[in-house]
């Protein structure tokens, strides 16, 4: 790591000879796989954009320039470059440094990311904003192709043409987002890739320096000129933005020609980036899908450790089960096949499985379509992705109360991806939505059961919610609205999903301590009526919640104030993440810290029955 | 109207000669602006859409197949064909039918309608579910280049290209959305309009039909040779989707050629159609802005009944004069400049507005970019509307705390709009939202001050709702986060923003009654706890909250858990909008049907009372 090693900030990129960046990219893959492979995390993206991201270096300094990364899963490189080489192996671990870029941790990091096809926007507002103030820094956001395909870039690429500021969208297109892409997106993308051979922008962009008498000074002719030769009719140029490329993201010489070229032309500028994920990596090469994100694995032969088997297989093998029964089900995923388990469906039941690409909405008012003349789409979703598609869950599927089953995988802590990625608001936002059904399994039997019963037995909108990884200390199936896990007169412990565990961890506790605790499991959280739990604290005027989510909309506020209207005194615990602001970590750990562990239950358990 | 007298369904208007239809097309105009002038509604948009509509139900049947109008304030003359031309003057009215399309209404209407750029995903949903059922109904859409501004629409559209379902997507190209069209994609829409001359569809439809036995046996060559000599390359064939027109969407005979054609490609297809919005009515169509969306006028000059000065106009003079004195404040509205009370800061200072179009999520993103890098962003936009940036809020604005204005206009009952256009779901989702602060100004005066604080005096994000239409019985200026407006010793009221009033009358017919109130109004309601509010409830142990929102993530559950959490018993009374799910009609009506309103507190405060 002999170069590698010398890299503190973007100066030192910009001091290096053409033969030491490609020692230094080189090194970086090395340094790439061997710390991924102990850390986990994003490994084929990084991969595919180090001479990408050298060469931003080389033109801009981040320190003051913004570059704003798109879902971000891609800015390794960056933040080994850029001050936190020695903490990489802290990278995605409790107090370590984020898999995502974060301003907090440098201000080389212009903004958070983690979502999808948001960077076009926040660019614009920030290049307005520039101008607006009079400065002169520049501006730049790199978004992959599978985000071209969320409607949010399409927006943000309207607004950056009409914008009519000094900017630069790199398109990094792998040909690939986390799935194959998908769509009209990949029509158009396509159609840009073939053009025979890539073009040579160092040569052209000499030529036009030469011409002028400084780079900020182009002339109108020389832009014209400029225009005319590289910028081919596409969509981007129809659109009203500039058009360069493709070029070949593995030419560090071109990759840089193309980017002084796009800043100095001081309008906006797309710039189409052609890179291969994984590359340099013969396991990642092979399987970028798979090496997308990534557990720990073997360096040398990317065998991956295995984790068990996980909610997600369990909810892909059950659907599948059901759609052999019933032809009118039909799967969908944004993006998201082998995340949510559903490689196997894809394959068995290709016909009725939609990929829509990292377009939750769309998936979201298509499922509503669907329902609406007499399948029943089951839409498979990370709880936090969710999100996206809020108004048309109101106003595509609610009002008119179809027969959609979302499936929330992800729901509650996600660990090392962290605050962007938790399914911590979740229980809010569905709770708002008129007539969800909100079931959340605690184990593969209730989620196996729920899924049946929700396809099959229910109506209207229905919502389940399940971790991510695998069971958490709780194996059995009782799908009742409440159940009674346990019962003991002193207190009353209520609990659903991932919590439940949890919940029987404190129950035994305190058995320990003499404290006797009814515990109530919930398999639905929708509604204001829950009369075990109401019948529980009647005899024990105690009640602690522990819940995996945001304390706005949260079932601890719900259960209290049920009790407030019966007129039912009773001391109560709500335990939850507060306001949602959960950085990234081990859930255990994030626990802990945020106080919804069995460890507290029980001391707060203590507390509440010391009281007279 | 010798011909609309015997129009009751598609059928009818398939009957009707040449000459007839167009003697329907000017007695739909009359009849149109003379209904519309008595009971408000969408004017011009309809207007423009009288060709349209007769030639989509000339070449579909809409009981069987499914036409799935974006947005839906178009579907005027639909509806009017399809059997509600006698009831057509209840329009918007409690009771009567509404401004959009509802299935309930009519199975001809085929989905709901009211958010843009739904349609595209909602159809392809329905073209896909056609297929995998083995039915053989036809599916269209029609959305407006207003609606093509929204990202969702290009993620329909991408979809639709990739299912190759045989759909027909009708773009409605008015040159116009509700505020002149922005950005990229009027871009777009420009270079196409320009092509000299309309094609005309009938000759080469009448080509077609000649070469081949029949309509629905087009030959691959046939397809082909239609494709090369009427598909122009564009944005729309470059994704994969055939593109048809620009066809004149005035002329009866190309739009019933032009859709047939279409139709019968049995691929995927856009139709691009230019109309005129107002067509045929001089005001209209000269301001078609101000007759997008009216109140009842004089139908022979078009004078609008002064409505008083609104929330709107408040909050619009209110931005201008801090503008003026802080040259850091941006305004951004989603296609909303007049709704929101917009156009006299654009004229004022174009430089520092933004009209992004139909793209709430990207409004919001951007926004978050301007705040980071030291812009104060003010965001108008309709409360149903923002559900569109639900994600945004949380993830590109709260996670670093970013210090944007949100103005939710519409908040509460909006009355005529109805279920798609009430306000009543953000107070639970704006909750949910990290960090975010939420003011209820109740009178102009509030507004204007507390507008001023959110701009200069707070920190990260901050929301703003307020009502519809003006000042609803309270016209005082109390900015502290609660304030005891009247006090009593034997119940506590509380109300925030519109139902402020409507407590404060409810205090007095009380008082008639002996029964004496505490009066307490909430300015801010993020945040669990609420001191004045529990200390009037130590002394009363009875409460009353009327909120004109849905019940989940109310602020009555948040009282009462409070008081639940405090050990202070209350007998309380909730009330709110249920579920959510409320139809179209007055405020007053709404509010005394779902009982929020003074009398029904009243009559809740004698029961509460009555208990000993």
């Amino acid at each position: 790591m002999n170069v590698l090693n010398r890299i503190d900030s973007s100066a030192d990129i910009k001091a290096l000879s053409e033969e030491e960046l490609k020692t230094l990219a080189d090194e970086m893959r090395v340094f790439l796989v061997e710390s991924v492979s102990k850390t986990g995390g994003h490994l084929a993206s990084n991969l595919g954009a180090v001479e990408l991201t050298l060469a931003l270096h080389r033109v801009y300094d981040t320190a003051v320039d913004r570059i704003v990364f798109d879902v971000g899963h891609q800015s390794y490189v960056h933040k080994i470059i850029t001050g936190r080489r020695d903490r990489f192996g802290t990278l995605r671990q409790y107090g370590g440094i984020s898999g995502f870029p974060k301003p907090r941790e440098a201000d080389d990091d212009a903004f958070i990311a983690g979502h999808a096809s948001n960077s076009v926007s926040v660019a614009v507002g920030m290049a307005k904003a520039r101008t607006l103030c009079g400065e002169h820094y520049d501006v730049a956001c790199v978004l992959g192709d599978g985000a071209l395909t969320g409607g949010l870039a399409y927006e943000g690429l309207a607004a950056a043409a009409a914008s009519g500021e000094p900017m630069v969208i790199i398109l990094n297109d792998n040909n690939m987002s986390i799935d194959p892409n998908v769509g009209g997106t990949a029509h158009l993308l396509q159609s840009m890739r073939i053009r025979p051979g890539y073009i040579r922008f160092k040569r052209l962009y000499r030529d036009a320096v030469s011409r002028t008498p400084g780079i900020y000074a182009f002339s109108h002719e020389v832009k014209e000129f400029l225009k005319e030769r590289l910028l081919p009719v596409n969509m981007f140029s129809a659109m009203g933005l500039n058009y360069l490329g493709p070029v070949d993201g593995h030419s560090l010489k071109d990759l840089e020609s193309v980017l002084r070229l796009a800043r100095d032309m001081e309008e906006p500028v797309l710039v189409h980036v052609l890179t291969k994920k994984g590359k340099g990596c013969a396991f990642a090469e092979e399987h970028p899908e798979i090496y997308h994100g990534v557990g720990p694995f073997d360096p040398n032969t990317g065998e991956i450790k295995d984790t068990g088997r996980s909610f997600s297989d369990c909810f892909g093998e059950t659907l599948c089960g059901i759609a052999g029964q019933n032809p009118r089900v039909v799967a969908v995923t944004a993006a998201m096949t082998l995340g949510t388990g559903l490689e196997g469906f894809a394959k068995r039941y290709p016909d009725r499985f939609q990929d829509v690409g990292i377009a939750e909405g769309h998936a979201t008012a298509m499922s509503a379509g669907m329902a609406k003349q007499g399948m029943i789409p089951v839409f498979a979703v990370y709880s936090s992705f969710l999100q996206r598609g809020f108004d048309m869950l109101i106003h595509d599927v609610s009002l008119l109360k179809l027969h959609v089953v979302f499936c929330l995988d992800r729901a509650g802590l996600v660990g090392s991806d962290g605050e962007t990625h938790h399914g911590i608001f979740d229980v809010s936002y569905l709770r708002t939505v008129p007539g969800m059904k909100i079931l959340c399994p605690a184990s593969f039997g209730e989620l196996s059961a729920m899924l049946r019963t929700a396809v099959t037995d229910m109506t209207g909108p229905v919502a389940l919610r399940y971790p991510r990884g695998g069971e958490c200390g709780y194996h059995d199936v009782h799908v009742e609205r409440e159940y009674l896990l346990r019962s003991g007169e002193n207190i009353t412990l209520v609990a659903y999903g991932t919590m439940v565990g949890e919940m029987l961890k404190a129950a035994e506790e305190l058995e320990r301590k003499n404290i006797r605790a009814d515990v109530v499991k919930l398999s639905e959280i929708d509604g204001e009526v829950f009369p075990l739990v109401r019948q529980s604290i009647e005899k024990t005027g105690r009640m602690i919640i522990a819940e995996e989510v945001c304390s706005a909309g949260s079932i601890g506020t719900v259960l209290t104030a049920q009790a407030a209207r019966a007129g039912i005194p009773v001391r109560t615990a709500l335990l939850n993440l507060g306001d949602g602001l959960v950085p990234h970590g081990s859930r255990e750990q994030l626990m802990r810290d945020f106080q919804i562990d069995a460890q507290t239950v029980v001391q707060e358990a203590v507390r509440l029955c010391a009281k007279t």
